[in-house]
């Protein structure tokens, strides 16, 4: 429906995005490594997309950070209960309890032409539905044994293809991958 | 203790060496597409280790396969019930019910100075003990979903230098780290 959805995210080397009780301690230590005004092309991928989705979660996670990252990108927040959106997010942030299919198909009416996915059961439940267009995944040279895992479990391989990998002076590792459509 | 204990593995882009069946056709289907004699660096690992260490399951699946593929190389492979290993590997092949500490003490002892750790359990205890000392993963482009974890649970983080990494143009993606002692 030409709709791109995109991943861009950190995981652990055993693939986990945060420990389990959602702290990510271990990926602030490691961006302490890096060097000011690096951000492993985070800037440039967030000009690239239209519409940020996430889910509950991850919202109230990059909440509790204090502040608002997202500036005036829309932020669609998927949950099954409502959430209440504060007052100075309203222009920007909304909810829905819509499926990632039925989400995609009413952004693409709305314009959306690049969407990033955040959050694990978020992606989870995008893959699932074989929504996903690309992951770049930027693994953080640490293995924490415990956590919140990127990828869950499928009903089929999925196959990728290998766009690029860049490894960073400061151990960081990231490779974009395609889906490959079947 | 002056040995080392080195990984060389081949995971899924969720970090699965094999199905749960401990199938390895997804593996095969990539390894399809990798140029005649391309072995992404195997042979050389190969020739710079002493000892080679599995489980009992990687003993039996390599046994599967047909043939022996390690040569005049020492194997031994680690078991709480006693394997009877063919005459014809008995030179060679020797089972062992020891801890991996226990076990790296005795190969030292023996003049051993790098081996080589496989499988996903005997991995995995090895570095519950703090004894692995590198890793060399290939990432291959696919996600399983499901199947058998190149990494465990852990007591604590374990930090790791990252020490290079090669993309090939098949799409596979070979990183090495060295496991940082604390």
């Amino acid at each position: 429906m030409g709709l791109i959805s995109s991943v861009f995210i950190a995981t652990s080397l055993d693939g986990f995005i945060a420990r389990t009780d959602g702290s990510l301690d271990w990926l602030d230590k490691a961006n302490a490594n890096v060097p000011a005004g690096e951000d492993c092309g985070y800037h440039v991928f967030m000009e690239s997309i239209d519409v940020l989705v996430m889910g509950r979660n991850t919202y109230e996670k990059v909440r509790s950070f204090g502040g608002w990252p997202y500036g005036s990108k829309p932020v669609v927040v998927l949950s099954s209960n409502t959430i209440k959106i504060p007052e100075d997010l309203s222009q920007t942030v909304s909810c829905s309890s819509e499926s990632p299919k039925a989400l995609c198909e009413c952004l693409t009416q709305e314009g959306a032409k690049r969407l990033y996915v955040d959050g694990g059961i978020t992606i989870q439940r995008f893959l699932a539905e074989n929504l996903i267009n690309d992951f770049t995944i930027t693994v953080i040279p640490v293995i924490l044994g415990n956590g919140i895992s990127l990828f869950g479990k499928l009903e089929a391989d999925i196959s990728l293809r290998h766009i690029t990998t860049k490894a960073y002076d400061w151990g960081f590792v990231q490779s974009t991958y395609e889906v490959v459509r079947t």
